[in-house]
């Protein structure tokens, strides 16, 4: 194992955790040649999901990042998760590298479990996508209800690299598991094919894509639709407080920039919408005040063991911070599932709000 | 004299200032009596234009705010004056205290100066409003080309409180100054009237108004219209990456509250011109970066001495920081005036922009 964990624990960049007995490190931080991400179950190491970079512009972008053929996938709105079995259980890890109750509970919900028989040392790489889920607000639109996984990538457990093309598709099929949809291989001249996927992505609301050269070490680039962008701005109204003026210039510019190279124009419908994204989530916030004097946003999800929304309950609560606070609202019985309903309340909006109404003077 | 300017000196409060050979000093801080911008000439001191409280909704805040009447007068968008003689010449300060070249060129334009040969010790406080003045990109509606003064408030030297109403407005109609509208006197059970007003101006993009209690020590408070904040939101678009989040947040949600103050729903109209408010500015921004590679925006003025032109250069670039930079274009002469015509570069959305757009990966 070339993961070197005390070093990485006595930095304070790992860190121990457990869950439902089991007994792992993970690392909160980047490392030498160890991604933040990274968790570690008896020696064994599941590496970190890499992060991918952005491009904002695909011409020329495209060109100056790949050199020959790459292939392109869909891009999902929702959170990362590896999946992969220890010590015969399935678990989910996040992208901090925990492992999360939630996923880790409906794992025999979202994929054929048996491919874990043939493939011990495998590790699932994928979005798991929908409205029912406890982390994000937003979810990809062609997810109706609940939650879905779509695979983009396997690894092997101390392998920091991912399956060639070919033999993810090989898996994906043998083992029947749901994936991203895969829109084929070209080069950075397809720019105009390129750019029509892309538009009918924008039109059915769909996040972006991901450029993946094959091989290993084979670059990779993601690049979003403005419909995306403007989706951001919608969902992360409640937190705007917490963010730098930069997460909403970017989102802006990428907007832009998308239009440009689609050769779209300015239209009008467009400025309504990201005009729409800003003030929707102001105006439900201020709904909320004047009726609950709280800010809140209530997240719902269900789970096959009752215990295992008790985990999540506790590693959200863990995880909130002093500008999200988490609060409980409901643990039922529905069906053979147990609903989790949960607020996560925004003290810092709150603040703001009640400074603003109350009816005394502002100085600015 | 109660100001104690020699202290105020020593804690680096005060400091001292010239223009054309006349020495003054200056409060650039709030001290005990004597607010920011406080400046004082051979002892005489003309106070600090005081800083007004905003209100947010009419109801509550107007009864909250104010027991009994009150004048409601027009809020012009510009920049805040106090013109007084000193030393045979009249000079214009600042709100920060500092004597603005560009507005003391051209205070015989902007009013009649006999007043102070009938009222030597007076301090006219004003807004001075147009396209062509150095400081603010946005201008009232109202003045088509160069600028104008807007008279709203009275001071004497040495004495920090304004004339009453009626004396102002005896002093404007018999030197015939330009002051802002007044719109009349009115109790905080005039909401209905008052709602009318401010949707006119709300119709005719204008900024908003002041409520000001009669006599002195009377209590005041600004409002101002949703178009208001959608053009604060427009002309920032450069300065955006130096502003907190707030500064966008409390505009939204005072566009909101105006919004339902007025039970005007939500029109689609103004979602997308506040959409429209957000991505005007950065695409004109990239079309500069693109063509120019500067970010920048073209401010243009005109005096009648060409050595004011030259320190009001040397006052903007004393002021410049390096979020902001300064770069001269010209200055020629046109009919009786020299024209200014300079730059603002921002060069931190330069960066900004310089990265996103280098065709290089962006993780964020």
């Amino acid at each position: 194992m070339a993961v070197d964990l005390e070093q990485a624990l006595q930095a304070r960049k790992a860190r121990h955790a457990t869950f439902e007995g089991l007994h792992y490190h993970l690392f909160s931080d980047d490392c030498p040649d160890v991604p933040r991400g990274t968790a570690v179950f008896d020696g064994q190491v599941v590496y970190g999901y890499p992060r991918i970079g952005r491009i904002l512009a695909l011409n020329p972008a495209l060109a100056e990042q790949f050199a020959g053929p790459f292939w392109m996938e869909e891009k999902v709105d929702g959170y990362n998760v590896r999946i992969t079995r220890v010590q015969d259980r399935a678990v989910a890890l996040t992208r901090g590298g925990f492992i999360c109750p939630f996923t880790t509970d409906r794992l025999s919900d979202l994929m054929d479990l048996s491919v874990f028989d043939s493939e011990p040392d495998l590790v699932v790489c994928g979005e798991v996508a929908g409205p029912d889920n406890p982390y994000l607000e937003s979810s990809a639109p062609f997810v109706a209800a609940d939650v879905q996984l779509f695979v983009f990538d396997f690894m092997r457990r101390n392998q920091a690299e991912f399956l060639p093309h070919g033999h993810k598709h090989a898996l994906l099929e043998r083992f029947g598991l749901p994936s991203v949809q895969d829109f084929g291989r070209f080069v950075p001249d397809d720019l105009d094919a390129i750019r029509t996927i892309l538009r009918d992505l924008n039109g059915q609301m769909r996040e972006g894509v991901v450029f993946k050269e094959d091989g290993p070490g084979g670059r990779r680039a993601k690049y979003v639709t403005s419909n995306s962008s403007i989706s951001d701005i919608r969902t992360t109204a409640y937190s705007i407080l917490e963010l730098p003026p930069e997460y909403f210039i970017s989102r802006i510019l990428r907007l832009v920039l998308f239009l440009d190279e689609q050769r779209l124009g300015r239209p009008n419908v467009l400025d309504e919408r990201l005009g729409a994204a800003f003030m929707d989530g102001l105006a439900e916030a201020l709904r909320q005040f004047h009726t609950e004097r709280k800010v809140y946003h209530t997240f719902r999800c269900r789970f096959r063991e009752r215990r295992n929304a008790q985990h999540m309950v506790s590693h959200l609560k863990r995880a909130a911070t002093r500008h999200v606070h988490l609060s409980q609202r409901s643990l039922r019985r529905e069906g053979d599932y147990w609903v989790l309903e949960f607020d996560r309340v925004y003290p810092t909006l709150n603040g703001l709000l009640q400074q603003l109404l109350s009816g005394g003077l502002m100085f600015d």
